[in-house]
């Protein structure tokens, strides 16, 4: 069975669209696709930056911006740039881990992305992850206090560890079952051929 | 007349495979395009790099190679990734002035970048630019005289603060008449089809 590993973080632009179109793409190529969670922080402070790149430097952040919005224009996809960036993005990770453990993974990370991309909330303000797993039809402050249980605050902090180690530096990033990296929402269809073949 | 502006610095790896296939991709979309060769160094300067950011950052420079290795496998373009990164450029995009004024410069440019990443040459090297031009059937001597020259050395400058004027932060950047930024081989198809609109 062909599998994808794909490494996201919320609050990555990039993984907005990735995470909008990759399921029919994956289906079609018969791959199945493993969710993988992380933090970018961590990996950004350890060569040395304390914010986003695009923050850090502005003129490619305005690029960003523009190309994301023709991209998500492209695909049809709705964009409005949210006023916080980057959002805090910890409890939404930990919920997704919750959420992919439940099998509704795949719905809560699109709702996640279109809420903080397509509609420009901040993911990150108090009570909107809860107000997003309720959207979806969950019992939110069940789904929050296991998301805040020490198995899961370990685990997403495993999986942080676990991506450094595989040399991801961004997300989205593919890894395929052998071992290659694929960087970006521009090298998702590459990403899936080489999962696939 | 459709044209789009093709702003390169031949120390920029992924300026290769686009330098490679723009030709036929801007022919069938009856897009002229206009070769602006420029430098990256005063540029990173600008924002605090000395050295290329593939090396700044090593975990993302391994990235790269790798991708680049792929593309071109996928392109069947050959590819030795050289001994020395980033190179000295200034000599190649002089002489890519001088090409373009005399109307071989397409010629000259996919030359220069074959040698450096399809063969892994230093083109940086003393003679190195000289003998790419005397490979192509040119006067070397008047060639590098000319490139040497107080107009092509302030031809080259000038291109190169018009590009940071212009917001542009890396190589290959394609803009459009009505000004629009596509940073990127992976923006290629999408720069000639807002062109061609």
């Amino acid at each position: 069975m062909a599998t994808l590993d794909v490494w996201f973080e919320f609050a990555s632009t990039y993984s907005y669209p990735a995470a909008m179109r990759i399921a029919p793409l994956a289906q079609a190529r018969g791959v199945v696709l493993r969710w993988r969670p992380f933090l970018l922080g961590p990996i950004f402070k350890a060569q040395g930056w304390d914010n986003s790149p695009f923050n850090i430097y502005p003129v490619k952040g305005r690029y960003m911006w523009r190309d994301l919005e023709r991209l998500c224009g492209a695909l049809a996809l709705p964009f409005v740039q949210p006023a916080v960036f980057p959002q805090n993005t910890i409890a939404a990770a930990r919920v997704a881990l919750v959420a992919l453990a439940e099998g509704w993974g795949e719905d809560f990370i699109r709702a996640v992305y279109t809420a903080e991309f397509g509609a420009g909330r901040d993911i990150g303000a108090p009570g909107a992850v809860a107000a997003i797993v309720g959207e979806l039809g969950r019992d939110a402050s069940a789904v929050m206090a296991r998301a805040q249980s020490d198995a899961m605050k370990a685990q997403l902090r495993a999986q942080t560890e676990e991506a450094q180690r595989l040399g991801i530096f961004g997300a989205p990033t593919f890894v395929t079952a052998d071992g290659e990296l694929f960087w970006g929402n521009d090298r998702l269809e590459q990403a899936l051929d080489w999962a696939a073949k």
